[in-house]
């Protein structure tokens, strides 16, 4: 059985653990290992600084016997780099030290765009700052792909404005997340696909209402992150349970 | 929900995160925290200076926001210390980092000794080298009990002598379990109950058949380590899933 190992952000109860294994036709183990950093302030140039902590989660993941790393938390794959070839060399350094392949949402978001065939994109930013959603839509736009709109929920009117580190904003409703997305859909009708991002903004059981809705892909960093550690793994997927990112390859 | 924060041995595949909630009557989360110690020897003198890393994880989980945390590794409770009430020390000083209260299974198994009432007891050290089962033994006894028999699967015949480092051997077989408990009942009839320890002796499937042929409660450092958190989270455990320590307070 194949055994996946959850690198999860600090200071913070993460769900895929649990959540991971509902997704898949068949039976996974689970084990995780969360990055311990409590004083973390949550700026893109400090999340940059943690990928020696996140080597060694990696590291110990891999001792445990985990025959693949799966990294929870968008901005760990790319905070610092410029490029998602940086991003992705950034993975293989943890691959290495996990001695197992290494799976990171930040990356798997980009990879999922490309496997729809989806050129022209939407971001759902959720909770981010404006400064994260600004980084982050910089990245997905080195990728390659059109970033038609990156939008934020306290941009939408739909979240007052606040800091990066305000942790009392990072866990949308579903009511805020289908909202946010159906904006962005509605701004900008020639986008493609849409990710919503932010681990705190949990997407699992919303795809198939929002994707029936807006007709277009739509994925979150969860179900991106979940259909790209599958994958890794060799793991068949529930039938449709991430959307029409389920099949796409 | 209740959170369970689980501190899992270092370098193992640690089954408890996801096995605890199949022994809870309602449903409960859990979170994971394993020791990140690649170069620990497993010699006792080695565990007795893993304090700083227990405490540590144990604040990880609780900034993770975990209700209870729960320490997987019997020696990770007593190794350097004399008494239980040393360990109950170290366990307060655990809980004290997590903001939370902490059950270790080391104290567990102590605990359910004296919940069973029973005074006369023996302990299956499966896997523990002679050391690791000396040292077991005394720290139990210094909490008051009477251990008739101490009994490694290496003393019983039932494995090859080996080092305290040779992981190998740190997954007997249920027959392994089984035989070993039914010699010492057998060799010592007074014995009032037996707890197995060593966290890859796996018992939750083998207890009510144990139990039934030797007719006197039998437990696992797995088993004792749930019965212990299930009672101080106040999440009542599934009728008589785990044999007779299921009712025991």
């Amino acid at each position: 059985m194949q055994t996946i190992g959850f690198i999860s952000p600090p200071s913070w109860f993460d769900p895929s653990p649990a959540e991971f294994p509902t997704v898949c036709a068949k039976a996974v183990q689970v084990q995780q290992c969360p990055l311990s950093l409590p004083e973390l302030d949550w700026r893109i140039d400090s999340i940059a600084r943690t990928e020696p902590e996140l080597i060694a989660a990696a590291r110990t993941l891999g001792e445990m016997g985990c025959s693949l790393v799966a990294n929870v938390g968008t901005p760990f794959a790319w905070a610092g780099l410029a490029s998602v070839t940086e991003a992705r060399a950034r993975q293989e350094r943890l691959a290495l030290a996990a001695g197992a392949p290494v799976v990171m949402s930040g990356i798997a978001i980009i990879e999922a765009f490309a496997a729809l065939g989806a050129r022209r994109i939407g971001l759902a930013c959720t909770y981010y700052s404006d400064d994260w959603r600004d980084r982050w839509a910089r990245l997905v736009a080195a990728s390659g792909v059109d970033v038609v709109s990156a939008q934020n929920l306290a941009g939408q009117g739909l979240m007052p404005p606040h800091d990066d580190a305000d942790r009392a904003y990072w866990a949308p409703t579903a009511e805020q997340i289908g909202e946010s997305v159906r904006r962005l859909a509605e701004t900008a009708p020639q986008i493609e696909a849409i990710a919503v991002s932010g681990a705190g903004s949990r997407t699992l059981a919303l795809i198939p209402a929002l994707e029936r809705e807006i007709d277009r892909p739509v994925f979150g960093s969860d179900t991106a992150l979940y259909w790209a550690a599958a994958k890794a793994a060799g793991v068949a997927l529930k039938p449709g349970i991430l959307g029409r990112l389920t099949d796409a390859c």
